[in-house]
């Protein structure tokens, strides 16, 4: 299975390509960050998001997307500027028909920590021992894309497993 | 000047066509709503509102596209929806080169009724008269989106006018 995670942001857009399957070794195929200037008008930095996403999809040809959840507890001109990024990794992951799977960054942290409120530092060292790296992944946001899609193929077979379930539920209501 | 106001949402996005200039009546192109299902995937609706947008600027062609500005001080999740959707709008704009306005919901209402906190019944009743229709378009967020072109049309010459006095001061600045 080949995850691209996606740490989205309209400043830094953290994107992290990670393949394997729950339970054996897992091996990163690249990692890097999106940026746009923070002075450009929102237009183009969006414009500029599709640009670069499209090449990590071009290239890497990933099976998932996972993004990360956007909540809006956070700061309020940071929460527009993430959904939006955040819209448009899953526009263009959506035009390819890739499946789009949403994270809560406390799904992604308990996913590589066993913690749901583990701390950036704790989830980049965990990043960088499960992908065997030399050193972690920098800026935070590479490191959170990484995490991303460890999460989404440790959590894949359960939530499949979960959608099938409902689905044999379904039909077998509209049997009876 | 044609504008195109997007009044963005996930479930109903509101799009309206205005010609015209200050001081002179304006012309409705045409009004609609782009719609997706609320039980589709948010992908899914996201691509549909770029379809349903892109063919709106191909055959409208707008100068400018207007769309409502976003504030989180409301509902969380209309919210998030309502940012997501607008990213597809400015998007669709910014890749065509057209230029994207931000008014907020209380400078549409200041601009088509004279009152920031106008009820929505007088703002579509404005643009009612402002475009002579025979009656309110329908549902609100047409209205809405006709309410934005014409407050672009309206408040654009007064902002071109901060833009070239800020020009002028810039490189007056420079060249002292």
């Amino acid at each position: 299975m080949r995850v691209l995670g996606v740490d989205p942001g309209l400043t830094r857009c953290g994107v992290g390509v990670v393949e394997g399957v729950a339970g054996r070794p897992l091996t990163m195929l690249g990692v890097g960050v999106v940026r746009t200037p923070v002075d450009a008008e929102l237009g183009h930095r969006l414009v500029a998001i599709e640009q670069g996403l499209e090449a990590w999809l071009d290239e890497y040809r990933p099976e998932y997307v996972a993004v990360e959840r956007v909540f809006s507890q956070h700061n309020v001109r940071t929460v527009m500027g993430t959904a939006q990024a955040s819209a448009v990794a899953t526009l263009c992951a959506a035009r390819r028909g890739i499946p789009v799977a949403l994270h809560t960054p406390s799904e992604v942290k308990a996913a590589v920590t066993g913690s749901g409120r583990a701390e950036k530092a704790q989830v980049g060292g965990m990043v960088t021992r499960l992908l065997r790296l030399s050193a972690p992944p920098r800026p935070a946001d590479a490191a959170d894309a990484l995490a991303l899609a460890i999460c989404h193929i440790w959590r894949a077979p359960a939530q499949n497993r979960l959608q099938q379930a409902a689905a044999l539920h379904a039909s077998k209501g509209r049997t009876t």
